[in-house]
């Protein structure tokens, strides 16, 4: 698994016993992505999969909607520590004609210079930037399919069954196949792999999709997944208040706390057959 | 409550049976940070505790260290809507003298005009910007006030009892006696929230506190307790191995898996008395 993981000696106390051992930590380590040369972000993701990550990113911010709108991507080559590669450094360029982003603080929330920031702004925002609106994909699924999900999900997280320390993210189709799987210290990382990896074999839209995520739904995720035009999002814990109203803004499915034989759906019930 | 919770239907599928009920989820809003006027950052975040939110912000990236650094903050008069003031615009003038932070995308990791981000370079940033080493401060402890923290969090936080949807931060003296427990959607929020108590309460630098969180450790995480002096890390799930490399860089003790009556003591055992 290389830099996926690293091993580590921990001092366990257990009922008052204390006792050396050898431990197995998630690998967590910055990537920075640049554009044309110039940097973009940082974000703390674990290696591996980095280009899915990048292109997942670029997806979900509304920069690229297809693969031919990256000219290429590679690690750069001067980002060298002790003369060896981090691995650390993407650098990617867009093909001709793709506007790079606006890079504000404030890009997500204002279009005009109004100085009211709130919900409404953010969500308005989303459904300007989606080019794949969700509410447009049919996407029926039973009950039973989406319990299944948390279970597949986890058999398929091989590091976090031995550090017990990644997020994963599923996306898998409305018969139940398996589109991708991916994991990661972060869960917008892990997310932004799936879709990546969904973008990098030409799947976009994905609009018989249903995206799973071992923990909450927050805004960001819901927006993520409206971005690729993902119709069904669902969560082993709580949603948030704003990616509800998002997920309904959407006409995207959210079904929160899918665990054993239950779940609760809070937006886009029709998808779900009885 | 007011807005730190919302009301809301779900549709409740379980076994088969389908019931509509009433649920509660945790509030989203963003929350934009102003200095001077001018946009620094944006932020999910769940309302409440915004003035310690931005102080905690502020204190973690390095830019103030006590409460005379700002000279005040007040929501933005102008951030309405519908004629009703958000309350998600926060404008903070500083202190004459306090250099307002770089912006810019590399600010964390770099230094000077290299191409090689990797971890060294994240742990040696928060090397040079923390003003409070906690490696000086003794804070010894127990096992057992260590293995007490996770319930007394889990006690103190109201909402996500009735929501499952928030991360707890709590900061406690080394006699166990509390300083701050705060909540929120993102848990380097809550971190801020508990740090900006504090720092409203002037007890920083915290040489003599315990930093509990509900989640993993990230190295986000135990960069923000360096930045306020807090020795001691100790986190209910898994720490990352770059939270780890940071904490042992900076001579903090950090603790995972936090549970029942056990505990996973990676960096600084000697301040856990035996």
């Amino acid at each position: 698994m290389g830099r996926v993981s690293v091993h580590r000696p921990v001092l366990k106390i257990s009922s008052g016993r204390r006792v050396l051992r050898p431990d197995t930590l998630a690998a967590e380590e910055p990537l920075e992505i640049r554009l044309g040369g110039a940097a973009l972000t940082v974000t703390m993701r674990t290696p591996g999969h980095d280009i899915e990550l990048a292109h997942g990113f670029l997806l979900t911010e509304g920069v690229i909607t297809n693969l031919e709108d990256v000219h290429n991507a590679r690690y750069c080559a001067g980002a060298e520590v002790d003369g060896v590669n981090t691995y650390n450094v993407l650098d990617l360029q867009l093909a001709p004609g793709v506007a790079p982003p606006d890079t504000s603080v404030t890009r997500n929330f204002y279009t005009t210079s109004s100085c009211g920031v709130c919900g409404k702004a953010a969500l308005d925002a989303v459904k300007l930037a989606t080019r794949f609106p969700p509410a447009s994909a049919p996407c029926p699924v039973t009950p039973e399919l989406l319990l299944s999900l948390p279970d597949k999900l986890r058999t398929q997280q091989r590091v976090f069954a031995t550090t017990g320390g990644l997020h994963g993210a599923g996306l898998y189709r409305s018969d139940g196949s398996m589109i991708a799987v991916r994991e990661d210290v972060g869960r917008h990382n892990a997310v932004d792999k799936v879709l990546g990896a969904a973008l990098l074999a030409n799947e976009i839209p994905l609009s018989d999709s249903i995206l799973m995520v071992s923990g909450r739904a927050s805004f960001e995720l819901v927006q993520k997944a409206a971005m690729a035009g993902v119709p069904i999002l669902a969560a082993v814990s709580a949603p948030s208040s704003l990616a509800v109203e998002l997920a309904e803004e959407q006409g995207m499915t959210l079904a929160g706390f899918v665990r054993g034989e239950s779940m609760n759906v809070y937006t886009g019930a029709a998808r779900i057959k009885s």
